[in-house]
């Protein structure tokens, strides 16, 4: 049987920074595969996520969806049942959405079970997986915990012959020193450690086959499939089997994007994050000179595993056919601006790569090009609906199409700023910060240019990307920035003000209803006597 | 068997100003049983709808949240499938919740066939009933359309020798002129005929019995309930019948609530309404001299049977054990601001009667008094969780319960002002005043004296009910109060960007995560090494 006529591929790192890419300039990082992706496409240098953190990121690419829409403000927040993902939306076209790897999606049980749903079903188990048949799903953070699922990886490993308590952990995720010694992954410390499985048992390598795996099966299916092949690394743990742990070195390590500046009378909440252990800690170079290195080594690996998985698109005829996508739900900080992890909104956390791949004619045009236009992640569920040929349902999806710029335009139209959200409720912040639970929120809008970071119960961040690139001068309470401010204050009211629960009311049926319609179902509102309804039936041409 | 130990029985009026009470001051119409009630209770006299709307407004009442959060913005907008519903609420505290009349709810076939839901289920029923248990759902207005459901009130008229095509139309809803010709009882100028069926069959006192029906049935289930007995009156069609069509006349009509000066250069959407069909003709004073006795007919009608109702109660042995609220959903612009129906924001518009009986003794202090704290529909979802002996879920309701001025506070800690909201796209203004389906938004923020009214595409109104209580002097673009509009427009921007979708975390759950609980569970983030690590355990109390 043939491969449907066409699918897509939505890879996703997590925790990919933009700039770690060799087409995105990486002075020492080389990525030929991820670039000869990105020269058969567009290369967006300027997309940004709906949150700097795993969680609600993901479920905003999901959902097409802003985090404040969602809701999953955070890791492990369940997505309330009955919000539309990516897969009702493809189910309708015939097409098949399917995972192999990490979403991060936690199923709103209580919700469901309010609905009486049935979680053995296909739509519960759907629902409960946001939307993918979870061909294979790993979230791919494993730490013993009792009760907690283990995952087919461990099994595979077993299989393989590596056995552990903790297969996941104790090997994969786990170094050897100089002496054979198991060094526990999750330490910065061990960083450089080989793991203590070869590369091709390790999980970027497995994932990849398991992704190959399915696309074989879908051939005897038939169906068009959206495949999201979602890696955990570069995430930590930081640790990454031979020889990739050893491929990058100290002298690799690029500068850090820091000024002592920044750390004189911070934003109190920007002061906050830099107390926090993992930012102390890449705060040091001599950590940074240790993790650096192996999150390179991971990325490596990641751009060798999808030389395979293109490869294996050309050999099964699926290249002419399938639009590549390629991503990363936020970036990490490594240090930069004295933070670990990500979460804030500078460029390094929120901004992400975007290559995006359409192979058919109409975005010839583009091929090999980069895009300055402003993205967002929830632009890719409306371009994946329009590229199987559907509509996108704009009362319920917030993002747009990118297919305009995939055939030239060089921004989509109207679009004056992206969004992203952070709730920082669930870190020791909150604490120190004096919040209650519903007061944690934090809101960027950026221009392009200015970068304002709307802060409730406190002053507002602003940075002007074109007079400080790096992000070093926070202008949030200079006087002479103050137009500046009220504008995109301005704009993000106007943001927060857009409809994004009618989600039941297609636009459609809004217009097509007046006077007429209801005249002619029989409501005679505010009319005095016959001879009015007489000439109204008449103008309105009921008879 | 004897009768649960609490229950709620929440009335609701349609279309009911807060200014057509005896109780609330009006000069000619008499109310003794509402006014009994109130002498009772608390009657609030600054309680505001979150849209001054039929569909949204209920939807706001029966989820305790904004229509921003609900989504279900104007008439027959389905309320989506998985939004939590006062119902769900109290099911879980073993309390029924019944309806008798009318919710305007429109179920979300799209959502539940998308979930797989059996429509025919227990769940499937109170999901398409917005959580109620639909003892006599009807509502209200049931003109002949194909394929439209006929209620059962139309088959009650034929059991009682009312026979017609559409007997809620033909007869309960059409009057008899001198001649005892059938007068269409939709158009004013038959709003003074005695309606073709009896009092006693006409639509409240029916539903009035379908009530008692209820609560005498209720006894042998022995579970608490809430019933909430919704009335289509004194909603149009504006027909009565005798002896109520006749009860008052023209001399009883208080004088309109208008100022010339209102139709000078008025705000664009202030004036599209005001070019609107039924605004027209409420202008005209031969209208409301028509109207406007029937209307009160309709609301003393509505007070005999209350006190019918009332006194059942005390038979029954129910009046100590009943919280009982009575409020309408919005208000009737009866001509006032050259305006007909309701849809804007004037104080008769948006304002409703809300009158809250608590027979705890707890609430005894506060018998028979007025509060003018500032109260939003929505605070009755919570008052009846509470009552019920439940926790407010403040992750999921936005309203907030009055227990605290039903036993004396002046006010709600904390509350600065309350929120309402429209969506013109259904109505001819969307195209009069040339926007698109989601460019038809307005949003009022009231603080107790200035009235903001935010008009995304045009200015905004601005109103000071200290100064102005009739609102006659929009002070929307006057350089004088620019310091009051940029005050309540933060306050907006506070209140759009609250967090209204996180319903399935709650801040309990959220207070109790940190650094701890992270290490404990296993994830080691950001640590240096072994020694960092101990030092943590023993810090978070985990060895």
């Amino acid at each position: 049987m043939a491969h449907a006529p066409k699918n897509v591929l939505f890879i996703m790192c997590d925790q990919l920074r933009f700039d770690y890419l060799g087409c995105a300039g990486h002075a020492r990082l080389e990525t030929p595969n991820i670039d000869a992706l990105a020269a058969r496409g567009v290369r967006f240098d300027r997309a940004y996520v709906q949150s700097p953190v795993c969680g609600p990121s993901r479920m905003s690419y999901y959902t097409g969806r802003y985090m404040r829409s969602h809701g999953a403000n955070w890791n492990n927040f369940p997505l309330r049942v009955g919000e539309p993902t990516l897969g009702d939306h493809l189910k309708k076209l015939g097409v098949r959405t399917v995972l192999v790897g990490k979403t991060h999606m936690t199923a709103d049980d209580e919700g469901m079970a309010r609905l009486g749903m049935d979680r053995d079903s296909v739509i519960g188990v759907q629902t409960a997986e946001c939307g993918f048949e979870p061909y294979e799903r790993d979230d791919g953070l494993h730490p013993s915990r009792p009760g907690a699922k283990r995952p087919a990886y461990d099994r595979y490993l077993e299989q393989q012959g590596f056995e552990a308590p903790n297969p996941w952990e104790d090997l994969a995720n786990s170094g050897a020193d100089a002496d054979g010694e198991k060094q526990n992954g999750w330490l910065l410390a061990h960083a450089d450690k080989p793991a203590l499985i070869p590369d091709e048992h390790s999980e970027t390598p497995y994932m990849t086959r398991r992704a190959m795996d399915f696309i074989r099966e879908a051939k005897d299916d038939g169906r068009p499939w959206c495949l999201h092949l979602s890696y955990i690394k570069p995430h930590w743990p930081y640790i990454a089997p031979a020889p990739y742990h050893a491929m990058y070195s100290e002298s690799d390590v690029q500068p850090a994007i820091r000024s002592d500046g920044e750390r004189q009378n911070p934003h109190p909440v920007y002061g906050a994050f830099m107390d926090m252990r993992v930012s102390r800690n890449f705060s040091r170079e001599d950590i940074r000179h240790r993790v650096i290195p192996t999150y390179m080594g991971l990325i490596k690996q990641i751009d060798d595993q999808l030389g395979h998985l293109f490869r294996f698109l050309d050999e099964e005829g699926l290249t002419d056919k399938t639009m590549i996508v390629f991503t990363s739900d936020h970036g990490d900080y490594l240090g930069d601006h004295w933070l670990g992890e990500k979460d804030l909104f500078h460029e390094v956390s929120v901004k992400v790569p975007m290559i995006v791949v359409d192979p058919s004619p109409e975005a010839d045009a583009t091929r090999g090009t980069v895009s300055s236009a402003l993205v967002e992640g929830i632009d890719l569920a409306p371009t994946f609906i329009e590229y199987f040929g559907g509509t996108v349902p704009r009362h319920i999806i917030e993002g747009r199409s990118l297919a305009p710029l995939l055939r030239g335009a060089p921004a989509l139209d109207g679009r004056k700023f992206v969004v992203s959200e952070y709730d920082y409720s669930m870190l020791d912040v909150r604490r120190t910060l004096g919040r209650k639970a519903d007061e944690c929120r934090l809101f960027m809008i950026f221009d392009g240019r200015f970068k304002y970071i709307h802060a409730p119960g406190f002053r507002p961040m602003l940075f002007d990307l074109s007079t400080d690139p790096n992000e070093y001068r926070d202008l949030g309470d200079d006087p002479d920035f103050e137009a500046e401010r009220t504008r995109l204050k301005e704009w993000l009211l106007g943001w927060a003000l857009t409809d994004h629960s009618r989600i039941t009311m297609p636009d459609a049926r809004i217009e097509g209803y007046g006077p007429g319609p209801q005249l002619k179902n029989g409501f005679v509102i505010g009319y005095w006597d016959e001879d009015e309804v007489a000439k109204a039936r008449k103008d309105y041409g009921l008879d």
